[in-house]
């Protein structure tokens, strides 16, 4: 099977945050003008939309994009839970790799703050749904089981946060600009044992894309950022007595897979963005790209290796738990973070010479299934 | 770009109706194993799946499917309004094209009848869904204009209820499998002027599937059928003064281009599946497809030639009218028809030496764009 290679040749983003007052097209505008500019492309020029959403009304995406004149094209609306933006990455790319379509923009979009008060939870239908669990008490319950495998400490998970919230006093869109202490942390209000208010991400309204198409195709080939892989899948079986927590094999597994169809090894990559969306989630999710040892994720978050300054910056944009996490735009936002990194044009959040990215995300509750869905994907420098 | 061929190698369908008590893991279930088996496949042997639902709860597909093991795979969940389904069928026939995949499940699934109660309506944040309208008033609205400009009779539109619940009497797996006639068409309940209950499609539980492969690539080969097209487009921009009435031009669009691609022109098919959620929804149709010309749709409707023993017939299955509408399994409802017909395999309802068939699907409100998706598949016997 013979491919070209498919390229990032542009990003966008709205502010990430609370703005009821701009609905899904002005967001859209945002996120879209900018890719395109970006891009140097015309609206007219683009050739198919892949678009993830969770929670957007069904059209939502089509009623987006038809003021910028994004009509007429192959729309595909995507739903695959938190990795809904990346999906629809992944799918974009691989339209562009196997020659169906030159110049694709993916899309996401989410507007949640008017609709969900606080925290989301799973379907109804779910065991843990009908259970009344909320996604903060599945991360809790996570945690509570990994305390008691490899005794991860309350301060080891605050640091998560801590380190994040730093990172993003340097990204002007992101909903939380401002430090916290592990001990402000510790000391937050308590959502789910062990998780405080400060290491859960928030609710967001937000939309965010990107612009692929053949490397070196594009108007500005110097700007262009390689996708070298990008991998998907959905969990194996799994419940609550599974030896691994919730989500560890379904990030092992893509991860896994991802590097090796990018012919590189963790050490390889200079920086991360990834599926914070509680503490313990950076913790176990850094385990299961590579970074450390099952086990050894809490003792990583305290050492700095995965701080700005450090070897592998995790999270340089300030990750879920600083950006927010409207689920359909999470995903390219993480995109459009390493797209900026590996162009050096991140400004203050800058990792010095980054060459090599990863994006991770992971989503979908535990009703029988290690999540319904995870995309790795890696990108490099130039087209 | 070169390209290898794609066929159906299997379908299956679970029961359309009203079946709260079934939820989506057994619908999924009884459609998923009869495609699987149907195409002598193994669970474990498909490779990707592409979804289609609308109102399906966020991660629906994954766990209706991991009873059947399907799991540890790609899968990729599409809401493109009514032509999920569809929409799901292109992409996984895309994907074996371009030879990203050889074992591809495209799967549709909605559970309707315990969350709407009769009619569903545009959304919210739609003018018309601001409005109050609901899909019955603006298909009546196009009725009307439709009937200003071209003079539809309303014993024409109620010609397509009487063939299509006619032909819906050979299909055991239709809602509703009682002949009604002319009359009784137009005494039953106004819904929305000049549309009557009887001609409005019913909301409906179901789940349908079919497995995509290469052409002769399957254990039994001589029951594929080849996909010679498959087209995905969103609509033009419209309002309600244009010219056309909303989702002739897309349908138009769509079919001339899968038209085109397959090489074939209208009058080479022989048998069709097409959107008819409402009487006057088959009447724009048969024209946009081409079957005869703008405002020739209601004499074409009365004369016999869309009717099972006429020269084309036109849903053969019952259509949505009879078979009701569970808005993610109807696309894949449709292929599954076409498939049987190629087959020879349609029972009572056998369109005779059927070797050509086409599937269209349309969905999405009027909200400025002429129709969100629609997609137009052109199959043919043998693999």
């Amino acid at each position: 099977m013979s491919r070209a290679g498919a390229s990032v040749w542009g990003v966008g983003t709205s502010e990430f945050g609370k703005q009821e007052s701009l609905d899904a097209r002005r967001l859209a505008w945002q996120a879209t003008v900018e890719a395109l500019d970006d891009a140097g492309l015309k609206a007219s020029e683009v050739e198919a939309v892949f678009a993830g959403t969770v929670f957007g009304d069904p059209g939502v995406v089509t009623r987006s994009l038809q003021q910028i004149g994004l009509v007429e094209i192959p729309v595909v609306t995507i739903e695959n839970a938190c990795a809904s933006g990346t999906s629809a990455f992944h799918e974009a790319r691989a339209a562009v790799e196997t020659s169906r379509y030159e110049r694709v923009l993916a899309f996401g979009i989410e507007t949640m703050t008017a609709r969900f008060d606080g925290a989301i939870s799973p379907i109804a239908s779910d065991p843990e749904g009908a259970q009344g669990f909320a996604m903060p008490s599945i991360y809790g319950m996570s945690a509570t089981r990994y305390r008691h495998e490899f005794g991860v400490t309350p301060e080891q998970m605050a640091a998560v946060a801590v380190k994040n919230r730093r990172h993003a006093l340097g990204n002007p869109r992101a909903q939380h600009r401002k430090s916290v202490t592990v001990e402000q942390v510790l000391a937050s209000r308590m959502v789910a044992d062990p998780i405080t208010l400060f290491q859960c991400c928030s609710i967001a309204d937000a939309a965010a894309a990107a612009v692929v198409g053949p490397r070196g195709g594009s108007r500005a080939p110097d700007q262009e950022v390689a996708v070298r892989s990008s991998v998907l899948r959905s969990g194996r079986l799994w419940d609550h007595r599974a030896e691994k927590v919730w989500g560890w094999d379904i990030v092992a597994d893509t991860a896994a897979e991802a590097y090796e169809a990018a012919g590189v090894g963790v050490g390889d990559i200079d920086v991360f963005e990834v599926h914070d969306a509680f503490t313990i989630g950076e913790i176990i999710t850094t385990e299961a790209l590579g970074m450390c040892e099952l086990g050894a994720g809490g003792r990583l978050a305290e050492s700095g290796h995965t701080a700005l300054g450090g070897p592998q910056p995790v999270n340089p944009s300030g990750g879920l738990l600083s950006r927010g996490h409207p689920l359909g735009a999470t995903g390219l936002a993480q995109i459009a973070e390493i797209v900026w990194q590996l162009r050096g044009a991140a400004g203050e959040r800058q990792v010095p010479n980054a060459r090599l990215g990863a994006v991770e995300t992971m989503g979908g509750a535990t009703a029988g299934i290690d999540g319904n869905a995870c995309v790795v994907t890696v990108l490099e420098q130039g087209g």
